[in-house]
């Protein structure tokens, strides 16, 4: 419990140090990548400790029902809520309530100040997924807080 | 388990981030005082979680006796091995398997490297103190790895 704070708050400076406040237009855009970028070396790092003792996914549908349950679940302590696929290379991933917002927010307010935490998140994905062989661009959408969509456009080769 | 990988994960990413490798002289200490403002910042709001039911401390040795326990644990599951003071504002704290060093190694090889990752740990003490009313400067000091040694110096005004 107090170690996700731990988790949290080093996040949250993290967040605050990379993007000024009032940042806008190139300097936010470049503040978000770097956010993203560290994501996605995190989540390589994770997805190669955990999938360690995981056979091979059958397919991008398996692979996406490990990220989920047991890669949110290594990182959130909670599962994905709702996930759909247009069976087209696009998944959407649903968190009801997700961690890093709840600490902002737990109605509309602030929603404008969603998008810089969920760049890293979106990062984290991204990694893990390349990490599994699977090149994807992942984006966020929030519309009510703590609610939250990720959606995968998986990128073929 | 999972989680506390999260959180080091997330401190090497951005440890390597701020401190380019080979950084040297000025570049290193510019690096070293981010990493140390950024420990500061997290330790401040950490504390502030953890003692919101805690009555005062009586003097500066029941403040570090907290620290030792309650905020070591609450920061990395274990208390502080052993404390030290020369009753004079000096308090040596010894961590014999300190967290953060553990993932580089478990003898002297890359003992080097153990500064860039003491950086965020002594704000975070320096930071939680701060926020209890003692201002101190907080070094650390490796000798055989994954031990570690933090010295307090009590700054009186």
């Amino acid at each position: 419990m107090a170690d996700d704070v731990l988790f949290e708050l080093l996040h949250t400076e993290v967040v605050n140090q990379i993007i000024a406040p009032n940042s806008t237009g190139e300097q936010l855009d470049n503040g978000l990548s770097k956010l993203e970028a560290l994501g996605f070396r995190v989540g390589q790092s994770m997805v190669e400790r955990i999938t360690k003792d995981t056979p091979r996914f059958k397919d991008e549908l398996d692979t996406m029902k490990f990220v989920c349950k047991e890669f949110w679940m290594s990182l959130y302590k909670k599962q994905i809520d709702n996930l759909r696929t247009n069976h087209q290379g696009v998944f959407v991933l649903q968190d009801n309530r997700f961690r890093l917002l709840t600490q902002i927010s737990n109605n509309k307010q602030f929603t404008e100040l969603a998008p810089k935490y969920l760049a890293f998140p979106c990062g984290l994905i991204r990694g893990a997924l390349a990490n599994l062989g699977v090149l994807a661009v992942v984006t966020a959408e929030v519309s009510i807080m703590p609610a939250c969509k990720f959606q995968i456009q998986i990128h073929r080769l």
